[in-house]
């Protein structure tokens, strides 16, 4: 590993009250540069989630939040309908620029209901109760991958071997990570994990992110190419597959980065168990099943042009390029919550452990 | 497309009999560059094959076969002992720079089965001979991929949604190529099949070649990332998968570029039919079962590298890298080989086809 670079002590999304911005890890210079952003403009904060300098689920959650705060500080000196209408075009243009995620929606609902619940109150008075909301949000954040981490390790042995998927890690969170959270916490306690990254094209969040960060946490970490699964699991080599998600249907269907789908199926033809981590504010309560999630289609460069590098497919090629798969509830073995692992039938567990 | 760049007309390998060397397309450069490279050293054979700038099995078997009787003439001059003697370790040195694909070892086989039969020759009566088995290795290559074609196309239907994994094309055969032969003598008869491919991680073998010489013949092309099959599957867009292997076994298993085991697991569970082209000289009565096929593990750079360019994976990390994997013969549907389809059970339905 590169000494120089590290990434402890720095949270992915932090809020700079000094300067009234959102500063962020650009993921998109990783693992060859840590570089530092601050955003403090609508456009801005949408490119950052679109062109994923942020990315994650519950990273973006805690982004949006922090960037509605700092973009409703700089409107404090208008009227309050003024401002709330200037609110809901921001939150609605920042909420258009990921569509599967749900944590975008539900941290931006969070935000606007604060900034509705009381348009008596001085607009500056709003403005410090959407501070408190979003540093909530973030607290939270902390507090549910801690949680899940705890639920997930009860399922985990000492010395075993996992595999996971895209960035669920600590990048895609404030800390912890979401599928990360159980791997970080047994690193605690010695249980000397395994763990094996599958790459995930075409941009590479498992090779650049999720190696990068369990390896800079001293985690015994390999990379593998996402073909190269069933090969691994053939020769029972993986005690337990750990993914993070972006939505869960009620039926359990669960949407991920693109690919995850197919590393269940591998997982279920060999007996590997499943678990997709997912924070409570990632379980959809109003989307029924898989096929009702929007599935974001990205660029085709993203494919072809190799990381902005040298062009590896021929021009004018069509491209397939869908950034999550929905994986069939029948593939999952348990859903891991911060309040807890609910099991088949997800119609029945998700409502009772989530919808107290 | 570039019109600059043609294979139109190219063999992937051929023989130069004027300058005594094997000339072939440097298939590292596709599809930036097309840049023939002649050969005509046991050393710089060796590295073609173990770089892939030439592969696929069967181009693989023509390429040593046409190697061998290179290296043959350059030794004419020597008695009959000392020829032997210096062709057979020649033979068991190019033998040895992949371990995975049959076709290699039978096409170095029959050059020695030549070489061995009758020392009373006179040395260059020998060459003569090792020349026109060479070049039957080559004619036959043509006419086992064009039955392949014809037997393959005997399952499919005009508008067929088609998928394949790495490249099975003319480029890793002489011409048609096996999982494509069925694509291009449908292209002559205007089937207008539609045709997915795997960019195959980590050479890119689909993205880089496969969609390049589909596309040169005006085959409708799209390239997908190869953790996205279960997504399109999923979406009833695929009627058959195609692909090409490395050695099958006695029992139907077949190895073929890592990642098709887990394309076959999607293709199984979402109901696609799976058929593997294999020339007969792929099937291998001497393995009982995929478990006795020798994988390749290649240089964790191909995968942390990205195709010589950009470092994508943080230093240090450990890299799972294996060439092929083993697709278990219950996920096959149908083993087209030039003689006629076999179905299962494989141990009787090959032998019955090949072994008459």
């Amino acid at each position: 590993m590169d000494e120089k670079l590290s990434l402890k002590g720095i949270d992915t999304v932090a809020l700079d009250e000094d300067k009234n911005c959102v500063v962020i890890i650009d993921q998109t210079l990783l693992p060859g540069d840590i570089r530092l952003k601050s955003v403090d403009d609508a456009g801005d904060m949408y490119d950052a989630i679109k062109r994923l300098e942020v990315r994650g689920a519950p990273a973006i959650g805690v982004f949006a939040a922090f960037g509605m705060y700092v973009l409703s500080k700089q409107m404090e000196n208008k009227d309050y309908d003024a401002f709330i209408s200037a609110f809901r075009e921001k939150a609605d243009f920042l909420n258009s620029s990921r569509p599967t995620a749900v944590n975008l929606s539900w941290a931006l609902k969070r935000m606007k209901r604060v900034a509705e619940e009381d348009s008596s109150l001085p607009v500056p008075e709003i403005v410090s109760r959407l501070r408190t909301e979003a540093l909530s949000i973030r607290d939270e954040d902390i507090e549910i991958c801690r949680g899940i981490g705890e639920h997930g390790l009860s399922l985990l042995k000492p010395g075993a071997v996992l595999m996971t998927h895209c960035n669920a890690g600590s990048l895609a969170t404030i800390r912890y990570g979401t599928a990360t959270a159980p791997i970080y916490l047994g690193q605690e306690k010695g249980y000397n994990f395994r763990v094996y990254c599958d790459e995930t094209r075409p941009l590479l969040q498992g090779a650049r992110l999720t190696a990068f960060e369990l390896s800079q946490y001293g985690v015994d970490t390999t990379v593998l190419c996402d073909n190269m699964s069933a090969s691994l699991m053939a020769g029972g080599s993986v005690d337990a597959v750990l993914v993070g998600c972006d939505r869960v249907a009620v039926n359990g269907d669960a949407a991920n980065k693109i690919g995850t789908s197919l590393l269940a199926l591998a997982a279920k033809h060999y007996g590997v168990p499943f678990y997709v981590c997912a924070p409570s504010s990632t379980v959809d309560f109003e989307t029924a099943e898989g096929k009702d999630i929007p599935i974001e289609m990205r660029d085709p460069d993203e494919v072809t042009e190799m990381w902005y590098s040298k062009r590896m497919a021929p021009k004018g090629v069509k491209v397939y390029n869908p950034a999550f798969d929905v994986t069939d509830h029948s593939l999952i073995t348990g859903i891991i919550t911060e309040e807890g692992v609910a099991y088949p039938p997800y119609t029945d567990s998700l409502k009772a452990l989530l919808q107290k």
